[in-house]
């Protein structure tokens, strides 16, 4: 086999995929996960459920590339991908006893009867791997053939997620000049994407012989650093230190949980009931919270006070502070902040006031001024924002201020927001 | 130039597309666009910014085809498609007078110099035409080089989808051989893909020879059938009205607009304000109804009673109506979106209960078990679900069948949910 070039193309297949039906988040996804390994995807090729479109996507990748194949190993006729990389390959498609045995146990655990279609998705290529599938029928197939690496793997993104741990456990087996790499993951809300970039230049240019990575999370900036494992140990945790330090207070999480799960984990840590009051962000905020399973332990609920009158008869904002500050201000979210705890009895509570746009500016109040507060046993802060985009992001920024906020002030006890730049 | 086979590769350029950064959406947005003019898409080539992998995938797609290039168009150095197009078309570039005069007239009206890189991204390969970004600096670029067409696109989707009206109407223009077509676009709520594919299954085959797809929306299936400009208009005229019965009530708008924007739409006409009262929702029904600028006219805001003490204290859910019937049932429901009425004073109110998943089932009470109930000044009504999906889907189906309760409740002053069927 030629020498492995450390490069990946991925073949994303589907019909779906050239209709507008779906859009491909597989191969973002595996490209996160396969920069971990040291590999580094050089093109994505997305084409129908057809054999003669397979084969040209594998032939289209050099020797020694790594090909990830997405999609196409369903048990409908339609799904052709295992065929199609068999007689590309030139190998004939044998049955695995392990995944037949699977597959036959899993029928009937559902009381469904085994039928042709799980023998279907019993085959592989000749000398092909299989890993069992967790979360669906299709395993996932490693195997070489013409001077590729092959990974074929399902399509729906939920089985990419749950083979994936075995996955890439039986890709270092199997190709051991893989070898085990060091992985950092921080994860920010609060930052741009520049501003995150600017706080770990230095850092980048002292390890430039490492993998910098980063992209826009739901709720911020996700940094990602990977090195050789045999990095030096000593060099790799003080560049977790300093990592981390230059994300500063906007660090919320160091694993693959987003900002949701990272403030529930924090509220059950001090045993706090929290609630919401929201004005711009109409519940996406309490939506947010309450997407993680197991919520209602900690979130008792909040109010969507939209318009003024609910801020005033629900969460009982004196009328007095909406004429004299206005409803986007400093005191009218302490105001609802304070109402959401006692109105429902939480002990925490978040309240978000702002100008999402791009209607409602005032003289002064720009579109995307914004203003968060915190309400607990310890006391009470806010902080200002002036978001500079759209409605949309405008909302979801202000969500995630609002629950880093939270996140922080329940993990520490300090105030939500301290060290956060003004801007 | 080789007969246009009607054909479509798509090329899709930026390292940040490689590396996890960000998911490649411009593709599939522009597939539903291309096969309103009759196009279909067989390829999707993703590269990084280089001009030899931009021109390994022009050289892949076979004469005849029409050639989408998104991204690379900004004015930083890293943007390469149009040299990298010249190069491969051997074309020069020149400047385009037009767009050159509309960037600095931008520039001006902005107080910014005209730099040289907006002299940059005046340039255009001999013989291209340019279409000037409403959105942007970047303009739109078509022209013909080695027996293909090509079409070259700025990155950013809201450039994209602001450039789209004027480049269809001149690739018509260029290309007169891509006729108008007819489009029909049928957007619904509350339906599987199956059951509406199912529902348009005899259409499509009295119809084979007009072009059909459907995909998933945010709040359901959209459904699109297009034909030639020439199709006969009688039974263009009555396919769209046996579409639109095939789609029955579930069907809420028939363009481009959303679920969120259809209801405001609705409560609008009707002048009724609105308010929410969500349990498993968390706010997401709310969330998406403030997602539409200016719906502060209509909206009132709302509760968000995940905790039973939320829903007996603020929306005055009686104790006994829990005891009896349980935070998930059809009574309880009914209670939430009264309080949510008069807690608000509100018009109509909707009111969503549910067990979202993965915990939480009880025996009788599967999860995916939702009740939803409308109350307005026009009466009250409940509607049982069993959703089948995980927690995330689920929370979203609930969503969009409360909002298309409302729209329709508001629109026809009917039943909210008259002649969904039973799940």
């Amino acid at each position: 086999m030629t020498a492995p070039t450390g490069n990946v193309h991925q073949v994303a297949v589907g019909d779906e995929l050239l209709c507008g039906r779906t859009v491909d988040a597989n191969s973002p996804w595996l490209q996160r996960r396969l920069a971990a390994l040291g590999l580094r995807v050089r093109r994505v090729t997305v084409v129908g459920d057809a054999p003669d479109a397979v084969a040209a996507a594998l032939d289209a990748a050099p020797p020694g590339t790594l090909v990830t194949v997405t999609g196409g190993l369903g048990p409908t006729p339609d799904d052709l991908t295992v065929e199609a990389v068999a007689a590309w390959a030139g190998l004939p498609l044998e049955h695995d006893r392990a995944v037949r045995e699977h597959l036959r146990r899993r029928a009937a655990a559902r009381g469904r009867p085994a039928g042709s279609h799980l023998e279907r998705q019993a085959r592989r290529p000749h000398g092909f791997t299989a890993v069992i599938n967790p979360a669906g029928t299709a395993p996932a197939l490693l195997g070489e053939a013409r001077d590729r690496r092959l990974l074929l793997l399902p399509g729906p993104p939920a089985e990419i997620r749950a083979l994936w741990p075995a996955v890439a456990e039986r890709l270092r087996a199997l190709w051991p000049d893989l070898p085990p790499r060091r992985v950092l993951l921080l994860r920010t809300a609060g930052l741009s994407e520049p501003a995150l970039a600017q706080r770990t230049e230095p850092l980048r240019n002292t390890h430039p012989e490492w993998d910098w990575s980063w992209w826009l999370s739901r709720w911020g900036v996700d940094l990602q650093v990977t090195a050789p494992a045999d990095a030096d140990p000593d060099r790799w945790a003080a560049l977790g230190r300093a990592a981390a330090a230059a994300c500063g207070p906007y660090l919320y999480a160091r694993d693959g949980d987003g900002l949701p799960a990272a403030t529930l984990a924090a509220l059950r840590e001090r045993g706090w009931r929290a609630a919401t009051a929201e004005s711009c962000t109409g519940g996406l905020a309490a939506g947010a919270l309450t997407e993680v399973p197991g919520s209602s332990a900690v979130v008792l609920g909040g109010v969507v006070s939209y318009a003024d009158s609910v801020k005033t008869v629900v969460l009982g904002v004196p009328d007095a502070v909406l004429a004299a500050h206005g409803a986007v201000s400093r005191e009218t979210a302490l105001a609802m902040a304070a109402g959401a705890r006692r109105l429902t009895g939480a002990d925490v509570a978040v309240a978000i006031t702002g100008i999402a746009g791009p209607g409602g500016a005032t003289p002064g109040k720009p579109v995307g001024t914004t203003w968060l507060a915190v309400a607990s046993p310890l006391g009470t802060w806010s902080l200002h924002r002036r978001f500079p985009a759209h409605r949309e992001r405008n909302r979801r920024l202000a969500v995630a201020a609002a629950l880093a906020g939270l996140r922080t002030h329940a993990a520490t006890g300090g105030a939500p927001w301290a060290g956060w730049e003004e801007f």
